[in-house]
């Protein structure tokens, strides 16, 4: 078996091995390598190691992914758990397998890093690119070529584009996510009606995606300040609500307000759904407004940036119109899970980390809020908040009549007790991960602010948290190799919106406590 | 009619005014004047200012509290919101009248604080005494008297008795807090069903709560160290999980493991279930371990100290003995929401502001669980964690069988939807504190990290919190005036578990909101 090469097995056709999770990883891995060598196309003139790394991983991901893809066919889906199931192995092994051209270029040995280091930085360099997060340990932004940074911001673009579809496609058809209310009613799962429904929304879906990203690049181009690989970069990043930028100081790197608006409005785009904006582009008509959770998310980044601007000119004495600037970027930022920073240096006005501790606050709530449901931002998302407010509200009621039987609304919408539960049940978990990781991550030695920043951020797919691992900050100084891969799966975990991870490891937590049980006499 | 005096008023019985709450609050004022008489007896020999204040506010209060209580009559109770209301105008009017003696004594004149400051430490102080809490703003405890320092335990004793009534017996009635599993299903609500069985409860517990702080003083002034004084002092205080010492290093003060042992098991019986307690002796059987709260109560407690004893060992580097003493005093401390101190100063290896953040944090996750419903401690109780952790394995497997109806159990019983929903309600509310304090204590000056355990141990009442309000520290040099204020609030919000205060302002926010739309064209 072992010396059949994956050649001769493209050269049989049949019988292919039946497995949903590989096929889509194959296919995967084949998409990612054309980016890898779309990337390595940037610097074909330059001969240095990044070049090559990117050749050697596009070439070699090509070959495994297209050999995978051939050998397995799509085996019939039984229950959502599979489903489940094939997004989160796909999305780790994506994110394995993206960590390569980091490794082979060797851009985390300028610190002098050991092999594993360097390791475990590409696969959070990886990690945070794919979940759109844009966290980094990157700290040497010269010395990577324009290449193997432009496929840095390509993880964003990829991840974003899985996102989308995985968040308005997948996730509501198998009753999970918020965004089940705005479709029909939540059917029963069978293989052959979800994949036509799936691939049929997920082509519209990557339609606007694409559309969404090409009109960022030529606003971002139109604007004084950036180049066309500025443009492109950036465009790649705002697209997924990433924020990775190939710059140290981010958008600070300009310091153009004229940026800074282009990008406010591209991050809010991005950060409402996908569905809406497919809506507007089919009826000709604009349904944003008439959207409760679009208006609430509005509303929230409104108030967030007038609390902010509050504070920054009251305690922190900034003068009134840089406030505004600093105020509504950032709360647009981290209120979309971009995490774009536009600090011009360390101790600036845009780094947040010197901010009175009130204004902190208030990012930290943008932070665990994250955008709205169907989009590519992280976070609790808008709509979730709505739903727990109206659960919250209720229980005030149900103690003043606790006979009557009050139904949870959102506008004129019932919404079913299932529903209601599946998101109580989200939030709870999230609070888990939350303690879990804090627990985790000060006992590795992290000290107790920056450590929840950073879980929050990294479940909130955000990138910048606070203190130590502030926006002028790098996440290599502030944590340990092991707190980094522990944040690195907290990324995972909080862009497939908890549920598919633990699905893909339940099967695994059966297996082994049947396997304990028949040990045990 | 202001012309008419509360002795004429005291002469004529008839027609009394109709209103539970004031008759309740009279009652309640007459009870705290016999304590603040009975305290002003310690010192009867001494002529200071403390004695004189202590008689005064007893005799004023004594006097009101008897002309309210027979002016009035329990009227008919229509809603669960009317018996919220009177509980929570209760508690707020006890707290400000208890503020009384500190007020008039000028025990916090001696840091040379005005009028104002002396009347926000006070109503802080008070706060924290009835809420059980144990929070201070006291920091000078060798110039008030033994008399008003008593009366500072006492008035953790009063509110552990409200608490105990509120908990067991009140609130399961009307179908809020957790206990409502334990006793039979929560019928209608009328007054005359209700009163009977109310107070029937009520005299059984505090049969319970009494002989246990006897119990309390006999055990600890068997102990080597602690006077007659010591003892009485801290069993008022252990009885109510409260945490208040007339020493200012706490329990460091006897340094003695003996006591620490003592006031361990002490703890644990205080945050144990008092309906527990009651059938345990009524049916002369141990159902303690039976009762799966008590169990995971125990096992929280056990895995709390396990792991805090390993980084303290690890991390910190202290000795495997003093570890183990340093943590299991803090873990059931925090664990019982008491808030005891074994450190024997600032910097001493009790002073848990001093140990690696992982410990801390542990702290923190304790504050914010709680102990036992139906006992004195606060915090999320270990029943509602329990339940929301069923409703989080819930939407687990329900990700996986979408059209499955899974009920949530707990040990063999099925717990109603309708509790589910409450749990969940309290638990976002909780949340929603938790954050909007931080927001309004940070944006007030304070830092992250103490503002944030201060909130939560302010919520849970617990007493001391991180960093600058440790448990060597002292709130007043942690916080301005406006941000005592805020905690003193939350601490009563949290005691009554949020509930009763919110319904005790419904009815004026409904009140306003109708005089605004009757204004309005």
């Amino acid at each position: 078996m072992a010396r059949r090469s994956a050649f001769e097995l493209l050269r049989t056709p049949r019988p292919r091995l039946p497995s949903t999770a590989l096929h889509v990883i194959g296919i995967a891995l084949a998409a990612v390598s054309c980016g890898m060598l779309l990337c390595a196309l940037l610097e074909l003139a330059s001969t240095n190691m990044d070049t090559l790394a990117l050749v050697v991983s596009g070439v070699l991901l090509c070959i495994v992914g297209i050999a995978v893809s051939r050998c397995t066919q799509p085996s019939e889906i039984r229950s959502p758990g599979q489903i489940f199931g094939v997004v989160g192995w796909t999305w780790v092994t994506i994110t394995l397998a993206g960590a390569l051209p980091y490794v082979i270029a060797g851009t985390f040995s300028s610190t002098g890093a050991g092999l594993v280091e360097q390791v475990v930085n590409s696969i959070f360099e990886s990690a945070s690119g794919f979940s759109c997060s844009g966290s980094t340990v990157l700290s040497d932004f010269d010395t990577p070529g324009r290449g193997l940074m432009m496929y840095r911001q390509a993880t964003h673009w990829y991840g974003g584009m899985g996102v989308v579809v995985l968040a308005v496609a997948v996730l509501p058809f198998l009753g999970v996510g918020g965004l089940e209310l705005v479709s029909a009613e939540t059917p029963g799962v069978s293989s052959d009606r979800l994949r036509p429904r799936v691939s049929e929304t997920a082509r519209r879906l990557w339609v606007i995606y694409a559309c969404f990203t090409a009109a960022a690049v030529v606003v971002l181009f139109a604007v004084p300040g950036p180049s066309l690989y500025d443009a492109v970069a950036h465009a790649l990043s705002v697209a997924a609500t990433g924020g990775f930028s190939p710059y140290a100081d981010s958008i600070g790197h300009f310091d153009s307000v004229a940026v800074e608006i282009v990008l406010i409005g591209l991050m809010i785009f991005g950060g409402t759904s996908f569905s809406l904006h497919w809506r507007a582009v089919t009826r000709r008509s604009l349904p944003h407004f008439r959207n409760s959770e679009f208006r609430y998310f509005l509303a929230l980044l409104g108030f967030a940036t007038w609390f902010m601007v509050a504070v920054l000119w009251f305690d922190n004495g900034f003068g009134l119109a840089e406030s505004l600037r600093a105020g509504l970027f950032n709360a647009v930022s981290l209120g979309t899970s971009t995490g774009f920073s536009n600090a011009t240096g360390a101790g600036s006005i845009g780094d947040y980390v010197t901010w009175a501790a009130g204004a902190q606050m208030m990012l930290l709530f943008l932070m665990i809020v994250g955008g709205c449901t169907g989009s590519t931002s992280g976070g609790m998302k808008v709509m979730r908040m709505q739903i727990l407010g109206v659960v919250m509200l209720r229980s005030v009621r149900q103690s003043q009549t606790p006979r009557a039987v009050i139904p949870v609304r959102l506008g004129r919408q019932v919404i079913s007790e299932s529903i209601v539960a599946r998101v109580a049940g989200f939030f709870l978990m999230h609070f888990l991960l939350v303690v879990s990781g804090l627990l985790v991550l000060t006992a590795l030695g992290g000290d107790f602010e920056t450590s929840l920043g950073s879980v929050v951020s990294a479940l909130g797919n955000m990138g910048p948290a606070l203190d130590q691992a502030g926006p002028t900050s790098n996440y290599a100084h502030a944590f340990g190799q092991p707190a980094r891969l522990v944040l690195a799966m907290l990324m995972i975990i909080g862009r497939l919106e908890i549920m598919p991870i633990l699905l893909a490891i339940v099967p695994y937590i059966y297996r082994a406590s049947a396997i304990t049980r028949s040990l045990s006499p």
